[in-house]
């Protein structure tokens, strides 16, 4: 009844949502101009369809030299550009690469152009000028207006399958371009093979291999069609043809077959001025069949609202998990648009037979779990995957399973470090699925195999041959002569080395656990007493010079300067603070961070964020600091995590299409809002332990999946009133900033009371943590 | 009992096998020197392995410049050359066009080299010297002694794994090259993805992608050996690199995968000095997982011999269906030659779970038949199937419904032209696969489906978009300013309507027999009575010119000239002897076929065969003639068609590695010599009827698969004693030159007497044919 109801509601009432409606809070678009790396368009919660314009394309090389510029488009959209190439089906939500752009559909009138045409020049090609005005994206839907063809593009998905439909004003030639070449990042070298096929009048088959970001990536699809196909051409736009025997027939007019490293393709219809065509575009890991599979199960029907406000109600669902009231509606904006983020990967990767594609490149089952790709681990470990440990815990479980199975696929026995689509592509350091392994197994996550996920943290923390590792193992620090960034390593190994020793005690095996515990005592040996800053330190054991604690180049670390770097030690916070100091000493290095004016020299080579992402020598823009704020929380003086972190929420997330300061980074950078928002934070994810500060929300209820729910109440929330002056968990005074994931599951109410002021007193019992 | 006692005969005698040994008059060698395209390597009987040495490549674009050399190295190995460059895994046995030679390893000692060298300097690369008199080639055994490095090489097979085994004699770095670039024709832009990894240290999987002949083919494998992998490296010799994510872990040695357009690799074993090292190396259409699954089914064990003798007793058995007696040693070699070679194709496409590749690369399993791959089907419809069609009639049946299968997932509704491994490749003309349906119908053969076959070929016959079809449909005949090669079209197209009309005649479709009975008098159309030829006509409906009956280019034909062309009416002997002018003329027009002297200008520029493949004007290099020589049998002087059979036997096919005087085209050559030798011959596949004519052998006994026999007795039998001056079936005369399927497949005796002179009068009651 309820869900009929509902229905119901969001059928008649168009964007008007039931009583919640909070899906009308989220906003596509944010990101979406400059570094976020967000894209507008249409998708489900975690689904593997992300259809979404493409604005433009730099190719990595260009006319035979290396542009470098592989950031720009990484979801392919940039809200400054004024035309749209065409829409196609895969995209990264954030991320600091780039790669997929898969299967680009583009509609036209008049005389067919087959090449994409540029910015500067839209008229040379089949791309279109459009306007903002024209344009609306909200969850599951994106529509827009193309100028030059007066063709309105509406796009809406269901978990595998996108769907278009296109209304042309004009007669005159009603046809679409598919282009197979077109991709985000590498146009031009990326494509190995194409292949199409039109298999009738209205339905269309193909893959699309690509040497990109993923080596050996393939995406296969199928596009069925409304109307009937009147006249096609299939062409390969390779300089070399087809090396098989000649043949007399015409191959390039409604000729149903075709393959080569560059196909595209036009199909024209005959529609009256007015007239809708539609598409709905499966995709498949595995082949042509099971796209087509994924669109009978999926969409078995040509009712586009359907198809759209079913997927609205979907994300609608996801975001009332937590229910938050705020003091603005931008904050609401911000929030939600967060929490959609978040849900925005790691997506599905496998078809409606449960089939998926390896990473050994052989076709597998997932026997018991929904197997997921695109796994951005050095960004998503630190809360992501801790946010979807609380309150998406049959995915989080689902994840780790496909995690498993890429471990179990490994040729190098190792888990993900950076993958996608059946790829390992190496990115970026550490093995950071081992805390997503340890957080889930620590809060018990039910649905994987705990002594499998152990033996998987094992076997990947002793691949000797992996950026430094076996010197790591053997001298206790990765030499910066051996491997590169190799403090950064030596920290973030020491962490995951916690993790496993956590897993390793969890399971009762107390060797091992003891084994990778004094592992994680490795970050003492990149300490410089002398700096006192973590440095890096040559196979000699000398430490390495010169020595510039604020650049993030050549210095031993990356995406991080030795200020913040240092800073890196989540699983032994006191230990560090002793390191560094003491308390009053380390106090001071935090309020530096925050305060001094880094000189430009520094900011402008910092990666992938605008100088908004830092606030004095803090880098909120890249992830290792992410954690810092809430470090004031293990020292005499945790207001300064309230003051600093209601400092950052507004001033590094807004409510606008630049409203994101760096990347998103695949939802990480959106899951320290949801969190920081809230109040709490995983500082060290495979504990059981949050960092509480003053929420930036009125209140919040969060849903849990055992039925439990947890509340977030506030006395006298304003902009003004940052500081926690009182403080309790379910009536009774919490005497540490901390608060356990066992009172979370458990349900209960955080009730904070605020002021303008610090409350110094209010954790008064700081030693007891 | 007696398969036991056999495997012992084989074990402890080496070469020697029981009573029959038939496997000792195969000479793989012949047909390796020239044109005739055959491979010398180990396979067994339809195997998917055919494991055998490439001498050389010439690739198809050398320095940017068409070669327009795809003829010489179809089955990777010439006789005359003196070099190895490696082995691989899959050969074309007598094709005219090449491709496959997928996954070429080659063993060697001292400093590693990853470039094949030249033939003229084999030095420069990995490829080595070899002695024919250090090589030997027998059914499912090749062994080679490599010169430079004093290697031995033994090859064995079973249907999907080739087992290789290497003994150094020398212990300077023994290692093993795998070069995944490596393939027949096209060598240096075949290549379209390379994926190599290394599971472990004795297991080694991968695949070749290529685009070469079959424009879209993946061979998947897998690669165990006996001995540990010392070390390796895995190396992409791409121009371009990698795209992903830089990695400062070294990639080039012992790093375990690699992918790129180019990649080869070597493998480094510790071994003494007279040590061996085997491989057993499975193929797949599917996955390394079941290219993986093969091997494990197929050779669990490191028994070199008892692949290679258990190969042989199948080979042993496929050739005892037919047992002969001949006048001469060569004879016989010549006769188990040609046997072997008829049953080296179409070949296994699928692994053992039933799993393999469509056309529409979309993984299909085979319910209910093994499917196959490589269908030449303009040569082979003509003897080989229906050679098949008496003596391989399960195997028949599950290559019609590989062909079937083949139709299902065809987008352009098409039964095969010329198909290998889920790719049609378009290869010459006319739809032949349906008169090896037609065949098999009439022939009762079981276990497809009859009805989908007529609809598959009635649904072939009717694509207008194929070679002039349309046309020929709207007025009777190809019109050649439509579709060159009109006349060949014409006539096949006719006849494989013939072919149509008796499966509809055969299932009671009368109408649609009567439209397709119809079809098949188009060969009228092209006959010009002012010439007595078969001419190319234009659509205004006049003849083309000029005309030179004497040409086989740019006149209307393929691979033949009007003078034999003209006479391909195989269903309709009687129309056509009228038309060329009645009994005498034809005869006429036969002898000086056989007769005449062809210009050089002529010969010169027939395709794909050497001189010694024409006699007088009569091309049996070439396909179009095969059935030319039995047509005396319609006339009123049938003893020539003894007197040319007898004649093209010796003269067309020797027992030496230059025997074959053009392609064996995937055994039709072969075929030939088969039927021809035992005295009978499919004049119209599709038809009951067999010409007869003077056999070659002494006496033979064909074994049928329903249990019967059928033997063919010859009193007289010499070089000189041609003609037959008796026959009789049963003890029954024979009144006229021709045995139905009926007789055969009931078991019988044909009985014949020879003498040196022709009885004019032996077949008096023609009239009654």
């Amino acid at each position: 009844m309820k869900q009929s109801y509902f229905l119901y509601i969001l059928f008649f009432t168009g964007c008007a949502f039931g009583q919640k409606n909070l899906v009308q809070f989220v906003n596509p678009l944010i990101g979406t101009k400059n570094a976020g790396h967000t894209f507008p368009g249409a998708t489900v919660p975690f689904g593997a369809v992300q259809l979404s314009p493409d604005t433009d394309t730099i190719p990595l090389f260009f006319n035979g030299t290396y542009t470098g510029d592989v950031y720009r488009y990484c979801a392919g959209y940039q809200y400054i550009d004024s035309t749209i190439v065409g829409f196609s089906h895969t995209h990264f939500s954030g991320t600091g690469h780039s790669d997929l752009g898969d299967i680009l559909m583009m509609p036209a009138n008049g005389a067919i152009q087959l090449n994409p045409g540029t910015n500067a020049h839209p008229e040379l090609g089949y791309r279109s000028v459009y306007k903002h005005e024209n344009e609306i994206a909200v969850p599951n839907y994106y529509r827009v207006q193309l100028e030059e063809t007066d063709i309105l593009v509406e796009l809406t998905t269901t978990e595998r399958v996108g769907m278009h439909k296109y209304t042309f004003k004009s007669d005159e030639n009603p046809h679409v371009i598919l282009d197979l070449v077109h991709g985000i990042y590498n146009y031009e070298d990326k494509n190995v093979w194409t292949f199409l096929r039109v298999e009738n009048d209205t339905l269309i088959t193909g893959y699309r291999q690509t040497s990109g970001w993923g080596r050996t990536r393939t995406v296969y699809f199928a596009i069925v069609c409304d109307k009937s196909i009147r006249n096609y051409a299939l062409l390969n736009m390779d300089k070399l043809v087809y090396k098989g025997f000649w043949r007399n027939f015409d191959q390039t007019t409604n000729f149903p077959e075709q393959a080569g490293s560059r196909v595209k393709a036009h199909f024209d219809f005959d529609l009256k001025a007015g007239e809708s065509v539609q598409f709905k575009v499966g995709i498949s890991p595995v082949s042509t069949a099971g796209a087509l599979e994924n669109i009978q199960v999926e969409i078995p029907h040509w009712n586009f609202d359907k198809v759209k406000l079913e997927g609205q109600e979907k994300w609608e669902k996801q975001l009332e998990i937590i229910e938050v009231n705020t003091l603005t509606k931008d904050d609401k904006i911000s929030f939600y648009t967060s929490l959609y983020h978040c849900f925005l990967g790691p997506t599905i990767y496998m078809d409606h037979d449960e089939k998926y594609k390896g990473l050994d490149q052989n076709i597998h089952t997932a026997k018991g779990f929904v197997n997921y790709t695109t796994f951005s681990l050095w960004d998503t470990y630190r809360a992501l995957h801790p946010l979807l440990n609380i309150i998406q815990q049959q995915r989080s479980s689902d994840m780790i399973n496909s995690m498993l199975a890429h471990f179990d696929q490994s040729v190098h026995h190792m888990l993900p470090v950076w993958s996608h689509y059946a790829n390992e592509n190496w990115c970026m350091i550490g093995y950071h699925s081992v805390p997503v392994l340890a957080d889930a197994m620590v809060k018990g996550i039910k649905g994987f195999d705990y002594a499998h996920a152990l033996q998987a943290a094992e076997t990947t923390a002793n691949r000797d041959f992996f950026e430094g590792l076996g010197a790591y193992k053997k001298v206790g620090y990765v030499p910066e002569d051996i491997s590169g960034s190799s403090v950064s390593k030596t920290l973030e190994y020491a962490y995951d080395d916690y993790c496993i020793s956590k897993m390793a005690f969890y399971l009762h095996n107390d060797k091992l656990a003891k084994q990778f515990e004094s592992r994680s005592l490795n970050f003492n040996n990149v300490f410089d007493k002398k700096t006192g800053f973590m440095r890096p330190k040559l196979s000699s054991g000398e430490f390495k010079r010169p020595f510039d604690p604020l650049d993030t180049h050549g210095q031993g670390f990356i995406e991080g300067n030795a200020w913040n770097y240092s800073l890196y030690v989540p699983h032994q916070p006191k230990k560090m603070i002793a390191l560094m100091g003491g308390d009053e000493k380390f106090i001071g290095h935090l309020d530096s961070l925050f305060e001094m004016e880094l000189p430009a020299k520094y900011y402008e080579k910092t990666e992938d964020i605008m100088k908004e992402g830092i606030i004095g020598n803090y880098v909120h823009g890249n992830e290792p600091s992410h954690h810092v704020s809430f470090l004031y929380n293990y020292t005499s003086e945790p207001w300064k995590t309230q003051e600093k972190t209601r400092m950052i929420l507004p001033n590094q997330y807004k409510a606008k299409v630049d409203g994101l300061s760096g990347n998103d980074d695949c939802g990480q950078m959106s899951a320290w809002y949801v969190f920081t928002a809230l109040g709490f934070y995983p500082v060290c994810p495979g504990s059981n332990e949050y960092a509480l500060t003053s929420p930036l929300v009125i209140d919040a209820v969060v849903h849990l999946e055992n039925g439990a729910s947890f509340s977030i109440k506030t006395k006298n929330q304003s902009d003004k009133n940052r500081y926690i002056q009182k403080i309790s968990w379910n009536g009774l005074p919490l005497k540490t900033p901390f608060l356990s994931y066992t009172d979370i599951s458990n349900g209960g109410e955080l009730y904070i009371e605020l002021g303008p002021k610090p409350s110094k007193n209010c954790f008064k019992l700081m030693d007891n943590h």
